[in-house]
């Protein structure tokens, strides 16, 4: 029955790399919880750097600021 | 008050069946619990199949696995 | 593959009319785009009056002002 | 630690309006809570307006009802 | 029409910071966007210490590693 | 800078597997995506059985019906 919401950051990440972070997240409550993989959900969302804001700024003026 | 989250793979929802789902979703918390239309919110985030997880793989090869 | 999320205010909601708002709105999806209702979750998150906020104020100060 | 969400509709949100909105609710959390910007995410999710349901319609029907 | 989503840790919240945190983010959207604050949503969902990670652990022993 | 959630059934989880799911899950962002712990969330959410559908049922009918 989870529901597993990954949000990160819209910067080139792969199909290949999406697919491990399902498997991967699917296994880690399969491990713990010994959850059914068939009803466990993984919704990966991706946001725009502009749209994140970290330390009161956008991403990129963040990470320009060496914080 | 009602906020109603539909999370939904990308797969040619049409615009009248989203309206539909508006409609029919905000009609059920009329129906079950009075609330009032004009301050119940309905949001619809489509995501790609890539993005969306279940059995540990992305839907596209659940679905060809046959599970 | 769907995932709902009710958000509404906890004021005694029951466990009939929570299973009604699961039933039915499972149902629209069935209805509207044929959705596998065994791979349907529909999520119920009751929020305390004072952590709901509209037109800038709690909820219950919202409702006293007869907005 | 806090992790803000804002939903809103797309309707040509700038950039500029984006930062100030990160700045600011980052902020009204530094004032109200004393907490630390660094680990305070904010994320922006622009919702298009045929997704947004209010009143049991989307939003654009919702506004030519002058409702 | 916005939706704003607030976690914080549950850590003694009261109740006018919670007020203080609806009107003042819902002003936010007011005053960069013209948002209308009778159809603006506030949620304040308070997270378990134990229930927040950072670092890799749990909150509690992030801050006592001094990181 | 990601935002996990995971939301599971309240079926008593203990301290020490919140621990895990939080050290594992992020783990799996640090080797695919290479994230920085220090600015990735977890956030676990459990959720009671009524409130969780599935089959367009709550869960503990969905379990006695034996699907």
């Amino acid at each position: 029955m989870p529901y597993i919401n990954v949000k990160i950051t819209r910067e080139g990440v792969t199909r290949e790399q999406k697919r491990r972070i399902i498997g991967e997240m699917t296994q880690v409550l399969v491990d713990v919880l010994g959850k059914d993989p068939r009803t466990t959900f993984v919704v990966i969302d991706e946001v725009e750097l502009d749209d994140w804001g970290i330390g009161g700024v956008p991403v990129p003026e963040f990470r320009k600021s060496g914080a």
